[in-house]
């Protein structure tokens, strides 16, 4: 079985502070610190980290334990909207696992995280039932800072623990989603509004697939236009198709596809996808992957 | 380290004879056999097997043993050509392993059957150096049958062993390769000339691309006609050239590609590949494929 986790936490100024993290997860058996990075100007880091249910469980606890001896919130600042010392705790799905192994994982330790370090905890996308807390922004919404307001407002009790802010860890956001992925196709143009237009059609918010979120950008130093995107369910909505409607997007301006790219990691079963749809494969297995089959 | 080996073996009418030696290749460490399968009117078996240098070469050597005990070609009959008892032992690099070092192993474990079991050996394809003695088919030309005449003519003394075939055992001829990829197209029509016309014009022998074999033939079942493909080595010519080129070619005919398959194993990189000519990936690396770097 593997899960992965991605804990985002708000620090990304003090290295010493990140190593100490980056030890505290690598310490734990059963799980694998995969990558870690952290960024100054939002002052925040992300690691990526796998194992099994319990290894990724007492990894993300041992975080938390760092992370709220750590971090203050009251005098934290930077681009990136937080609420949290660890702000938001997703477990993914990847091999011999189900999503609602993964929620009831989300669920064992959101209540872990509050019964152990009192922080308020909010479950959020599949983890989540209730439909106006299923989106991170929204449950981000107001950011540490309207956190104790919002809190004592209707509909915001958390799922778990205190019903107001820890005072210098504000509340954790914790969940279960599918893999997502940073995939972005580079347009041969300057026209930013063209690549506005192709990402308004195409995310979910404005009518387009159901798993896009999309932004068009300028890209200064090489002169051409970006639709950015983050997939967040490469099953439900496959890269291809997606590659396949920007591109028909596009010429309908008159333009073509310079290339595209995917950010960090990338489930193999998301290529594979766009392998079998290309080359037109019927009746594929993904037992055939011949390192699929070695590792199983 | 990962590397395949696929040995073929001369009998596939015994299931007691298959599962004995499917049994000595499990008993050995550092090896596991993924796969095994035998066709009685070939009257033959292969095994798939992936481990280590050392794991691969016991496993072999293994195997060898309990087939030149239990085989006599002298009384085998059966479609499929062959010289030997244990016919062909390719090693194929798979992950963290060179081709030169499959080389290395091929001629270390060649040199091993004949030094053990008295049976002559010849390389082929990476592991030998003779041009006239790189390509199966040329060095199991005459078979069993014709073998004593064969050793004794000029040219086909042996790489490793004695200079006439083992009485019951015949010759092995052991080899280092790419990942063969089983690959067919089929076509929207039953005009068996388009995909003969199509074979031809893509597989190496009549000038087409360097690593394709290629035949046409009928799937009368379903009144349709396939492009039936080896692909030797995906990585100097990818499934995706040859998809392309053979949907070309019968878009010339008027006929449309219905679908392809895979049979068997394919490596992770093949698909890979198409995923990445298709979407137009720019940069991408193997180890954004979150499984690579899982299991490293």
């Amino acid at each position: 079985m593997v899960i992965e986790c991605v804990p985002n936490v708000s620090e990304g100024r003090r290295p010493e502070i990140v190593a100490a993290m980056a030890d505290a997860i690598r310490a734990i058996d059963g799980v694998r610190l995969l990558d870690h990075s952290f960024d100054t100007s939002h002052n925040r880091s992300v690691f990526t980290l796998a194992g099994d249910a319990a290894g990724v469980e007492r990894a993300v606890l041992a975080l938390v334990e760092r992370a709220t001896a750590d971090i203050d919130l009251r005098t934290h600042r930077g681009e990136h909207p937080r609420m949290g010392a660890v702000d938001v705790v997703p477990f993914v799905p990847i091999e011999g696992v189900t999503m609602a192994e993964c929620v009831a994982l989300a669920r064992r330790v959101g209540s872990e995280i509050a019964a152990r370090f009192n922080v308020p905890v909010y479950l959020y996308e599949e983890a989540s039932n209730n439909p106006a807390r299923k989106n991170l922004e929204d449950i981000r919404r107001g950011e540490f800072e309207g956190l104790a307001v919002k809190m004592a407002s209707e509909g915001w009790t958390p799922d778990f623990g205190p019903a107001a802010p820890h005072p210098s860890a504000g509340a954790t956001v914790v969940g279960a989603r599918m893999p997502l992925i940073a995939y972005n196709i580079n347009l041969a143009t300057n026209r930013l509004d063209v690549a506005k237009k192709i990402a308004a059609g195409i995310r979910h918010s404005s009518g387009g697939y159901r798993y896009v979120k999309a932004m068009g950008i300028m890209l200064e130093d090489r002169g051409i236009v970006q639709v950015s995107m983050n997939l967040t369910n490469y099953e439900q909505t496959p890269i291809f198709r997606v590659f396949e409607t920007v591109k028909r997007e596009a010429a309908r301006y008159g333009v073509q596809v310079l290339e595209s790219e995917i950010v960090g990691l990338v489930p193999s079963a998301a290529l594979n996808a766009a392998a079998e749809f290309y080359l037109q494969i019927e009746g594929f297995k993904a037992d055939q992957v011949l390192e699929n089959k070695l590792h199983r």
